[in-house]
């Protein structure tokens, strides 16, 4: 495969059509024309070709995609089933939630440890995985070769764990807490801000509620 | 204000903004020169001051932007402050999370009410609110003015529920569910698929330790 680089935008489209080809495969469809596939996942037949081109095309004139290897393609593009070792700090409702989704480790995203900063959690466990207290963080994440933390500490604390999970070598942090974190260039960041979300929802719901009103 | 159409892209990036004026007026400050917000930010100040144009700018020139005005207008713009009720369906640990999180009742989102449909959580409480049956969706609903429902439910019954309520009115859903829903348009919806955002992160990561291989 071709090493160039490759659009923010189009890597956050892959995991879309990742689902998409996942639930084809499973519903026992081999193959797909790319008008098909357009016309499930509500866009363009010449987006779907622009974003797949980008790593080489994997379409053939006439038959159409196939399922299973595009679904696999994907797979090894977006490093899946590649093991990853996981802290997760923040043992509150969302980081349970987390804890608790067995997905996340069939695709090779294994939740080693545990950490929280309330005494009264510690020592409790989250399927079968011990809670600990934060003081043991950099010794833990070395020991374990750990590469991803996942961030579900109120925003007050997430500058300065994030400061300690950098100078342990950490190289990615999944972040829920509502800040963009200050870390070195290399350690990849991805933030989910869930208000954010909820913001745009709020906007567009006003939009359409502002026309309808117009219109009346 | 000028009703023209906005693009999402720039909808998608003014709860940042809002975030961060948010946090500056915390803070006392009360003007700051497009510069300033744009390394603060790490967005350019074109970047800025275009976003701002869409909504007839807002800065002066030689005095920068009005910290508190530009918050509260994009607070009008996002809609926030206007009350929103809500009802949460799904009262897992990701349900819990989000019913816990007061953030968005300071914002007017109101959650009325919460539905599962696990009868060992009908009748429990989280935070005050009483979970209920399934049942009882259509009519609450309606009797409650509800106008965003929050879907923390598996994929599996996520489309059934989502016609459910598309049957008695909502106007916009909130879906954690892993899955695409297939609602009437003018029902607004935005997804937050978690696992499409972990799988971002994996392709970061993967890929930057691809290229330090290579350097190496």
């Amino acid at each position: 495969m071709e090493e160039k680089e490759i659009s923010q935008a189009v890597i956050g489209r892959l995991p879309r059509y990742y689902r998409y080809l996942g639930d084809l495969k499973d519903q026992g469809i081999e193959r797909i024309s790319s008008q098909d596939l357009s016309t499930l996942m509500k866009v363009t037949a010449s987006q779907i070709r622009q974003d797949f081109n980008n790593f080489g095309g994997f379409g053939q004139q006439g038959y159409g995609y196939n399922v299973e290897y595009l679904y696999e393609e994907i797979s090894k593009i977006l490093g899946l089933y590649q093991k990853h070792n996981l802290v997760l700090i923040g043992a509150g409702n969302l980081g349970q939630a987390l804890a608790n989704y067995v997905n996340f480790e069939k695709r090779g995203f294994l939740i080693r440890g545990i950490f929280d900063s309330n005494p009264a959690l510690v020592g409790k466990e989250v399927r079968g995985i011990p809670i600990r207290a934060m003081e043991g963080l950099e010794a833990f994440v070395k020991e374990n070769d750990i590469d991803i933390a996942v961030l579900t500490i109120p925003k007050t604390s997430a500058e300065e764990v994030a400061e300690r999970l950098a100078g342990c070598g950490i190289k990615a942090i999944w972040n829920f807490a509502h800040v963009d974190l200050n870390v070195p260039e290399h350690i990849q960041v991805e933030n989910v801000h869930l208000s954010d979300s909820l913001m745009k929802l709020s906007y567009n719901l006003n939009r359409y509620n502002k026309e309808k009103e117009q219109k009346e």
